[in-house]
């Protein structure tokens, strides 16, 4: 029964939140947990931002800006325009109504919630059935090694867009898995690897203590959908971190990242030679539409990493 | 030299901020100092708000609402309308650049800047050449106590809309003076007490430590406007409070509570019947118009005020 697996998603944000809005189409969605990413975590204004909980969080519900992959849709920038008169760094755009989830957020969390529990509130707020879980409610940062130095990530990302090119990457802080994360893996159908980075959205998740290693011994198959289409990232710098750091830029440089962890790996129909090259790295292979341009394509791309999730089932 | 006299004003908010707006017309800006109460400052969303020191700074700003009196002109609502979809209380209305303020206030605050530090920074983005001085940089919050017990300030006076009857008034917190205060105090040519409420706007800035005794001790005269006129205050629940606690509600009532402080009162026309029973009180009467109903009023209230203050220096 497809529609009652137990799916957790590994997230990043814009690629992942696109993935599990066609994941909500085929699955029970109250049967989706999403761990996501917050060592891109940050404070602007003294408010905690978690880019990428929030991009996860507006796309599920539905309101995100599609255009730009984040941010809430038709969102006004008043209280930005009034920080950056004050003479505040305003590089880090905020829209109104997002200041709104920050400012709650960050009123809960200095109230003595902790990350996972405000997610939670937010997820009922904006009226989202999708589990959605912080891979960790320690703090957990990403730096970036640029040629001049290590860069707090969304220095990197945002202000400096991402322009140096990335010659390390490290994650501070000794991140616990937040409640509920080990549980879901030991307990899930399929895992699924989302189309993210796999050095800073993926990367980090992996890097919180015990989650490699309770994926490692789940019983689920783990699958993986490419975020690198015919040698081009479809959103943000994998393509440039991946050449940065060594990697072929390609789905199998991507693979290569993933070997032994994952199961399984979708790859994209153009990026069907590279089949074979990823296959010996003991990963069954999947080339199929991967490219997420509408709701149909996205319900398509679901279905197709939960039949790889069944193929590998079935191999073992 | 009227326009080089070093003023000082205790404030409170809206009737405190249109006497400044007077005031400056007359005087070098420069030399006027307001000392202004923060017992009503509140934590909103984990937001620090000064409400009146805002009034203060949004009106000499030329930027207040000059309908309410508070709050920003043609201020925007996203953030407070999506703070109350993510079920916040809001009955403390928050405008979008409004909350701008709040936030660089609070983020500095929380980088460990003072309050007079803020507030300076804050005046020097508004173009606010006044010296803003917060009476003190330590919290100190007023109590109403209501027939159904103790009450914050902000829930008593917004929340509950002043409907409770206040039985007594108590400031919690050992306020120290902000630096800056009592120099002020010392050196002013002229001290006055703005037409603000005697008990939660004057009140709190007098029960700060030193301040009353400062005061005295000025060689300044002290010279308060009535903010009852015809048994009826201009903005807010002073009448009403002066009934609950005992006072007559007149420009007298206001008079005996400021009885051997203030050497100079200034009250309105249509309250001239009242001018022998204040004169009895030991205050020199000024009796003019003082309904600061437009740019002149409140100039001509300000030149009435400096008058009143001669009056009382060549007394002495």
């Amino acid at each position: 029964m497809i529609e009652s697996a137990r799916c957790v998603v590994l997230c990043g944000g814009v690629g992942a939140a696109r993935f599990l809005s066609g994941l909500v189409r085929v699955v029970d969605p109250a049967r989706v947990t999403a761990i996501v990413n917050v060592a891109d975590d940050e404070e602007f204004h003294g408010l905690h931002v978690s880019p990428d909980l929030d991009t996860v969080l507006y796309t599920l519900a539905g309101l995100v800006d599609g255009t730009r992959g984040w941010g809430l849709l038709g969102d006004t920038d008043a209280v930005q325009r009034a920080l950056a008169r004050l003479g505040r760094d305003t590089w880090f755009q905020l829209g109104d109504r997002d200041l709104a989830t920050h400012i709650h957020r960050t009123a809960l969390l200095r109230e003595g919630r902790t990350l996972s529990e405000v997610t939670a509130a937010l997820a009922r707020a904006f009226g989202v059935t999708v589990r959605l879980l912080p891979s960790s409610d320690d703090p957990q940062a990403t730096k970036v090694r640029a040629d001049d130095g290590w860069l707090d990530f969304q220095e990197w990302f945002v202000r400096r867009a991402t322009r140096d090119a990335a010659r390390e990457i490290r994650f501070e802080g000794d991140a616990r898995p937040a409640p509920g994360v080990l549980d879901a893996i030991a307990a899930a159908d399929v895992i699924v690897v989302a189309p993210s980075n796999p050095f800073v959205s993926i990367g980090p998740v992996l890097a919180v203590a015990g989650v490699r290693e309770a994926i490692e011994r789940a019983p689920a198959p783990v699958v993986a959908v490419s975020p690198i289409v015919g040698g081009e990232a479809l959103k943000g710098p994998a393509a440039a971190m991946l050449a940065s750091l060594g990697y072929e830029v390609s789905a199998l440089g991507v693979a290569r990242i993933y070997r032994g962890l994952v199961d399984a790996f979708v790859i994209d129909d153009r990026d069907a030679a590279l089949a074979p090259h990823i296959d010996v790295l003991g990963m069954r292979v999947t080339v199929a539409p991967t490219i997420m341009r509408d709701a149909a394509a996205k319900e398509s791309l679901a279905r197709t990493v939960l039949s790889a999730a069944e193929g590998a089932r079935a191999a073992t």
